[in-house]
């Protein structure tokens, strides 16, 4: 089982956004997370936070991170690194698909709502 | 600093081996280092071990991954998932160079030989 196929990102409950996991704790691991992600034009992310350290790769597509109030743009070529507890949310505001591989420093992925709340995801991380 | 550009792979003292930290301590991270690297055909990464997670995402090229005795195949659509601690050793066997995203659950990235000694890598990590 070292080896593995990259399964491509399907629908999920949020509107706009496609996943896949492409690695966590079901492949064995005990400190990584890897996720595919596409998100269509104008949609988003929750706004969230992690406890553990995320790095989003940007393949392809426009997107904005809205961070301690501020707003970044990215793009292909470029990554978002968010050390952990810092809350913040993606939105993909290009004209074609935003694409991103999501990397995360714990399996499963703990993820937060603004008012401190586990948000059950739905798919397995 | 939370949006970095994605650096292009850069020669290595290791032959045929170009490699980009693309995110890690430097970046504010705490869990995690993400690498890029590209290995011309032919060349391969020492045997050695890390004692944490590792994730290869493969984009291009044809890999086979030399562990527990064995060899496993695989290509561009695949990824390497190496619970810690396990000896692994990795080659470049096709035509054309062998593109990958090296995901690490540490930062620095601990490197070991198989006889257990620390490798000083060549690179911030």
């Amino acid at each position: 089982m070292y080896v593995i196929d990259q399964s491509t990102p399907a629908a999920t409950p949020i509107e706009g956004l496609a996943h896949a996991t492409w690695a966590g704790v079901s492949d064995g691991l005990t400190q990584l997370s890897v996720w595919r992600q596409t998100l269509t034009p104008g949609a988003a992310t929750p706004p969230h936070s992690h406890s553990c350290d995320e790095v989003v790769l940007c393949h392809a597509g426009q997107g904005e991170l809205h961070i301690d109030g501020q707003v970044r743009s990215f793009g292909a070529g470029q990554s978002v690194v968010l050390p952990r507890e810092k809350l913040h949310q993606l939105f993909s505001v290009g004209a074609t698909p935003l694409e991103l591989t999501g990397i995360f420093g714990q399996t499963p992925v703990p993820v937060r709502l603004p008012d401190g709340q586990a948000l059950e995801l739905p798919w397995r991380s």
